[in-house]
């Protein structure tokens, strides 16, 4: 028998810490005397109460570690338990939504995707918008730790490259984790007050500054306003493109850092391409920019890096409408959003060391077929790769890139066109925020979509955020054969 | 040093053959009356002599058999050499192409993707419009020869795992090309003459059925009319759909079947889900068909099945308007085209095996996180595949869906549109025909685009058909370093 205690212990846990977070958002609406402050505190308690008595129903199961498929089973289930109760405000506040836009939008927020199904944003109370900003910078963390402890250990999507780096030595997988994550948290934390710091300096109240820097630390996207990162142009444009790219950076780089190591930063060669990439994008923008339309040099690299950044990084941020600036940067933001940060990060997509280690499989292939007798084995910053994790990065690939296909077919069904079939299932499996096109692009929001559409795309944020594979492979005859 | 004489004594010798087949279109004018037809005879004396001098040049080269280096680069030469050749007619005869048209003309026909620039078919000379199909035609029993005897030596995506079928014992690669060219000929003109009398049969006159059966059992897919094969509604359709999948079956089956071997047909498991996802997809669009359209069900049933399979064997006749059936068809449209034929047909496309292949490989991998220890090796048709078949089935597809962006990014940056830089790029990549949108679509053509689109859909075309590794194992260092 399959012994779901354990799972249901750290799931009940989690519960409750979220059910707590509620109550942040309350203390917002209540210091901006708003009366919406019940809402916070009513969802906060059943959150509180559910987490707590599933712990406790559980409790009396609680092994050491978790087996694989405990592990397996743990990490999905915790981005479904959490966008339940993290919906809960949604339903009950000013937003008044539906279960359907709720989940979307509380999927969205753990997911860090950032598309949203409310319009008015710049109208609603505090709290709703706080919460948001909680959702995604929770996400943001959660995330890391899985990416740094459980898909090395479950071996998904190539992922395992990254299993001997720094943490060896932790123990059991459950301990690991917490202990990584109290020192990332730290880090994390670190970040998002120089982020909040900086915005104040720039200029934006403190709620916008708190809100924004939660959603940027977490390339989560959300915004406080309709028109997104366009309410605050100039200066925070550079300073948020600055901390999206320190958000999308390999996190165990910043823990090597804090002990007094700089050089694995630099020596990373994730890190180099990611910023090589997008100094060339920003250059190619901003020529466009120039030359096509009566853009300032300044306003042309700035709206570059910025856009580009917050697509690259998977933000979501959009200062401007980049569907004027016309068909060849639209469909650059289509491809550039595929790529994606560093791994173990905030960051979504495929990434870059998956493209680097795709690219070294395919050059040893076309040596061993130019030699058929040599042997070349593909390298990752010098160190030779295995086959099984060439093959694992190549499956990665594959799925990504079908259940991308299929989510566009099952959104066109439900009557979308085209662009936005296409774009909306890039966007929700990469967790980047807007799609393209009039209805999901950057001047859009998701609100219009039909119910199907919805719960489709909040299912892609959830199997693209968890790598893929992580998710199919509950859903396999093996895995629930004992 | 590298010796380029073996390369272009046998590029020669096929460019002097596809001058003495300008002969046939000559005829055709002359039999129909048309004041045309010394452009032909001019065409077939100037491609003659250039391949005759080639291949004399060369003739003191020659060598028994080819080094690998030699073979890839034949491969590749023959497909831009040929078109170069091809194109003349076009150039001087009635339709006064300019270069760039009358290349991508002569390249989608000897490609066999069926990509058209020239508008008003219907009332050109027949010498040209037996000429395209005639391009195609030949282009069909190319790509075999490459498929069945090349790409596996050249251990060229994952081909290699139909190395040792059927022709194992026949000698060094030239002598066994000619050998199986020769079988595969009778093979493969039989069925054109069995196209080409059913269509008599059914009602075509004599020179329509001898142009379509020439593009159907190539999937090549031009028409002599705008219409495409919307000409022909009601039993012609029903037997092309007949003969598009007949040429979409692996080859070397009917080889087996010609020695009196049935069951190899039936076995092969490429050829049971080929036929199995035709069958569901009309399904599906008869249901969609009858219940969202007035159409009565023959109809329906008619029209999916035509279009299904023309676009899934990569022929790309049109026989409606299918951009009309709205978002989801449409988007179908577009992925159908990305799964393609069998291997070792005329069909293009990523193929029905290799996603058999990634699949397979796709289990394992996740059998393998179940039970770490375990060992699983993934099957195909029974037998176990090899690692290195399967990365080469993997980098294959990265490659092709990497291609198809680039090209895509590419096309949009000379001014085309979202949906027609898209879906031209798969269309050219996937060899298929026709692409989505009002521009490229089943109901348009390419004539309108710009001279930069057209000459890197052209370069898309030869990328696909030589299954991408081919075309780009030349563009490495290594391959030039002796
Ligand atoms: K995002
Ligand atoms: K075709």
């Amino acid at each position: 028998m399959f012994d779901f205690r354990p799972v249901g212990y750290v799931i009940g846990l989690l519960t409750a810490i979220l059910g707590a977070m509620m109550l942040l958002p309350m203390a917002a609406d209540l210091y901006y005397g708003n009366s919406h402050w019940p809402v916070f505190l009513e969802s906060g308690i059943i959150t509180m109460l559910c987490g707590g008595l599933i712990a406790l129903a559980c409790a009396n199961g609680v092994t050491e570690g978790l087996t694989l498929r405990q592990t397996f089973l743990l990490t999905t289930l915790v981005w479904v338990a959490l966008p339940l109760f993290g919906a809960i405000p949604f339903i009950l506040g000013e937003t008044e939504a539906r279960v359907v836009d709720a989940f979307f939008e509380a999927m969205s927020g753990l997911t860090t995707t950032g598309s949203t199904v409310f319009t008015g944003l710049d109208f609603l109370p505090q709290g709703i918008l706080l919460w948001r900003g909680i959702l995604q910078w929770l996400g943001g963390i959660g995330i890391i730790v899985v990416a740094m402890v459980f898909l090395p250990e479950l071996k998904v999507g190539g992922m395992q490259i990254f299993r001997s780096e720094a943490f060896e030595t932790m123990g059991k997988i459950l301990p690991r984790a917490t202990q990584i994550a109290a020192q990332i948290s730290v880090i994390y934390l670190g970040i998002t007050l120089a982020c909040l710091l900086t915005y104040l300096i720039l200029g934006m109240n403190g709620f916008d500054a708190l809100v924004h820097a939660l959603t940027t630390v977490s390339t989560g996207g959300f915004s406080n306003y309709d028109a997104s990162f366009g309410k605050f142009q100039g200066a925070p444009e550079y300073a948020a493109s600055v901390f999206m790219v320190l958000a999308a950076l390999p996190f165990v780089r910043y823990v090597q850092l804090v002990n007094g190591n700089v050089t694995p930063l630099w020596r990373d060669s994730q890190v180099r391409v990611f910023l090589s990439i997008i100094a060339i994008l920003v250059l190619i923008t901003t020529l466009i920019l120039t030359s096509v339309f009566p853009h300032h040099w300044e306003q042309a690299m700035r709206e570059g890096l910025f856009n580009i950044t917050s697509i690259m990084t998977g933000t979501g941020y959009a200062s401007v409408d980049y569907m004027k600036w016309g068909g060849f940067l639209v469909i650059m933001f289509f491809f550039i959003g595929l790529i994606g940060g560093c791994a173990g990060s905030t960051a979504c997509s495929v990434k870059i060391f998956r493209y680097q280690l795709l690219f070294a499989s395919i050059r040893s292939q076309i040596r061993t077929i130019h030699s058929p007798s040599g042997i070349f084995t593909p390298r990752y910053d010098g160190r030779p790769v295995g086959q099984d994790v060439l093959s694992s990065v190549m499956s990665f690939f594959v799925l990504f890139t079908v259940s991308l296909g299929v989510l566009a077919v099952m959104l066109s069904f439900t009557g979308l066109d085209f662009t936005t079939s296409i774009s909306g299932a890039a966007t929700a499996i990469a967790n980047i925020g807007p799609g393209l096109g009039d209805i999901i692009g950057p001047a859009g929001n998701f609100s219009t979509l039909n119910d199907t559409a919805k719960w489709l795309l909040s299912a892609g944020m959830l199997v693209g955020r968890l790598e893929v594979l992580a998710v199919y492979a509950l859903f396999t005859v093996n895995f629930w054969r004992s």
